[in-house]
This record gives structure tokens, C-alpha cells and sequence, in this order.
């Protein structure tokens, strides 16, 4: 079976472009986060939830290829697989398109481990968390 | 005697402006915040010192006209001043300038409560702050 | 017969929030800023329209009173309404509330004049565009 | 002869911070980007000279690696060094470190292209920046 893929869309905002009148470079990354947000909540679970076993999921790693400028008001359709699942981290990858033409906007990862609240060290990432995460596995 | 006036200067940065090639109007509010942060290094506090008494400072209310847009690569003097200060907030007032040509670009102020960490409620502002800002006082 | 409020609601994102846990202040400029372009789109306007038309619609006072703080994953939802049309301005006022629990949240208003983007000049809001806000005035 | 390094050093602002209590990820994009900024103005290049020979410097791909998280307040120095030196394109290194301890926060590249304003296609780096850039080839 083909591993699953989460999709999300929105729009680009004035805020988010810069004086080349295209979206900031930067802008990118918070675009990847927001729709691993979205996927959290897909996958039916709450930022408490998470809070509540005490795990933060800090970046450790983030790549990006830019092929195409994004403009205010595109509606940017994202696609997130999880391209690697280890015991204490997780490498989302990440494909933007340009809803209107399907153009590929940018494409890129992040790689994220499960760290204890308190500790601040990697530690596993919860199983139930683990289950849900494997039908998008590659 | 009259008031003294905190001054910083710093750069507009490409990611601060938008595709009207001016800075984003919210980005202001980051400016006075980064002024206020500036003044309290110069009035000997750190965050450290504040956080370890047990304080925050929310915003509470904030205005600011805009005169002249600022551009990328601007040099933008701020200029801080004490409006007013209370038991329990301050509220301090911003006038911006393009370095260069002395042009006002804005002005503002941001009105800020002492509140406690724990309780979340509003609280005395500590006295030695009070003493260190009254030479700023109008 | 009662100015119609146009509503919309988003979530907050982690991005959003700063080291309080909560949403930072600057950032309620730009919750006003996503809903005034929803409001464009629901009244059939796009960003190409009123570019060529020629026009910026830069922001020329911004006035916030924050009530509650915000938390990373609430829903907010937000109403506009014009609280004041003039020939080359108008205001549009903002309640900000916490969906859940209509907490409010946040409270102000954004001034925007119409301007040439050639001339940098105020101008005259194109007829068309004051038809369409009318319904929403006070 | 080593190649010469640029150094620039900056303060991490309570904006910057997100409700983990660290630098959001995203950020640290912006800080490479502002210290390019400086090292530009190191160079003796105004953005203007380079808007009048009209080329824009869009971003192509960008990595980062996030050894340890930076705080608010923190005073974080950045090692800039060009990795890479085509035709058209320039990727520049970036080590990133807290001051008072010496420790690496993060590290990573951005590879930039030049691309004619009008036409929007790459096109060789004009010769004058080459020159410039050759003493911080490795």
C-alpha cells in the first residue's frame, strides 16, 4: 500500500511577502510547521495532549529548495509525508504547489526529534504517536 | 529639569518590509518592542533580573500613526520617553526618524502592565524600576 | 436596519507565540490585516482588481487594547466592522474573541487611506469599492 | 592565504522567542539573512547600487542544522564564509554562536542566485561583487 500523504491549502498573506514582492524566504519554514499543525490535529491529537506527557518536538534540521516564487494571494496547496520514522525522530518532507497551476513552489524537510519537557534530552517518541505516523510513512 | 529621552538606532531589515517595498506596518510594534529591550540594558536590568522577581509585562494598549513609510536598508533612530507612569503600568511613548534626513516616520506609544508570573495578575511595578524610570518621566 | 459584521476565524499557530506561552502583541496587527483580505475576497475583490486599478491602501493609525492573552492552537474568531468611511480613508474596527469561550481577546482598529501608487497620494476611494462597504458602516 | 571570515553579532529579541522559550526555528533564516545584509554593507555595497544594476538575489536552498537552542536576550555571533562561488550563483556558510560561552547554536547555508529584475532569469554575478567575494572563498 502506497504510504498515505496529508494535504493542507491557504493563502498567502500580505505580511508574508517582502520588497521583491514574492513570499520571504523564511515564511517557508512557518508554512511547513502550520500544516504539521494541521496534520496534529488530522491525526486527532491537541498541543495538551502532547503538553500533558511533557514532550516538546524541537527542529533539528531543515532543508529547502526554492523553484518558484510564491505571491500574495496564491493559494498554496502543501503536501507532508513522513520520509523517515526513528525511534526519537521524525523527517517530515514537504512539497508546495501553486494551487491554480500546480506549479511546485518549493519542496524541502524537517527533521524533528521528542524531547522531555524537563530533561531537554531526545527521548522516544510516544507509541501511540509512532502507530499513527506509520500509514505515511515512505 | 527635563525629561531625559532614551534614543537607539538600527537597520531595517529586507524582512521587515513587504511588497509595497515599505515596512510592514506591524513590524513598528517589533521596533518600539526592541527600543524598550535596548532601554532596559541601558538602565541596567536584565530579563534575568525581572524574571527572577517574578514579573512579566504584557502590553495592554498600543497606537501608533504612521507618516512616512520606511524602507529597506532605512537607518531609524527611536526616540522613548515615559508618558506616564502608574502604581501598576507605564506607558511609554516612540516617535521614530529616518536617520538621514530626519523625517518623522512614526509615532506611538505602548502601554505596559507589571504583572506576576504565577498569578497572572497586575501587580506594583518594583520600586527600584520605578526610581530608574523617573528621570524618563514627562 | 443594523451594519453588517463580517466574521472570520483561524487558528493560532506556535509561530504566533513568544516566551510568555502566549501570542505576541505585534501579531494582532496582523490577525486584523488576514481578515480585512477575507473581507476583500468575501466581497469579490482581489488583490489584481484593485492593483490595477492602480491603488495601495496603506495603514495610517492602528489603535489595540489587549484584554486576554491568546494561547498557541486557540481558535480565534474575529469581526469587522467599517466604523468610519470618508472619501479617501476608512476605519475598520476589530473585536477579537477566544471561540470557545467568547472570551474577548482583543479589541482596536486599523485606519487605511487609498493611495496612487504612483503618486503616493491619498485618492479618492474608487465608487465601487465605498458601494460595497456602505452595508458595513456604523 | 585562509579565506577571511565576516563576523557579525546581534541580540536575540522577545519577538524572536516562541512558547518553548527559545529562538523559533524559522528565525534563525532571518538572522543569516541579516547578517548577509551587514556583510553587504561590510563590502561597501548599498542595496541601491545594486537595485540600479538591476538585480534581485533570490534564495535557491537553504539548510540548517540546530545544535542548541538561543534564548531571549542572548548575544549571538555569526560567522559568515562563502562556500561556493559560480557564475551565477554564491552559497554562503554560517556558523552561529552564543557569545558568552562559545557555544554553536546552529549552522547552515543559503545559496543565492543572481537574476535580472526584469527578466527574472539567473545572470552571471556582476564582476565587481566577484571580486569582492573572491578573499572569503574557502
Amino acid at each position: 500500500m502506497p504510504p498515505k500523504v496529508f494535504r493542507a491549502s491557504f493563502r498567502v498573506a500580505w505580511v508574508d511577502t517582502d520588497a521583491a514582492q514574492v513570499v520571504h524566504f523564511s515564511n517557508y519554514l512557518k508554512y511547513f510547521e502550520r500544516v504539521e499543525e494541521e496534520f496534529y490535529r488530522h491525526l486527532g491529537f491537541t498541543f495538551d495532549d502532547v503538553a500533558m506527557q511533557g514532550y516538546w518536538f524541537p527542529r533539528v534540521e531543515v532543508f529547502c529548495q526554492y523553484r518558484k516564487p510564491a505571491k500574495f494571494n496564491d493559494l498554496l496547496e502543501v503536501e507532508l509525508t513522513v520520509e523517515e520514522l526513528k525511534e526519537k525522530s521524525v523527517k517530515y518532507g514537504f512539497k508546495m504547489f501553486k494551487q491554480e497551476t500546480q506549479t511546485l513552489i518549493a519542496e524541502g524537510y524537517v527533521t524533528i526529534v521528542a524531547a522531555g519537557r524537563q530533561t531537554g534530552k531526545a527521548a522516544p517518541i510516544p507509541g501511540e504517536f509512532v502507530e499513527k505516523l506509520k500509514p505515511y510513512c515512505r
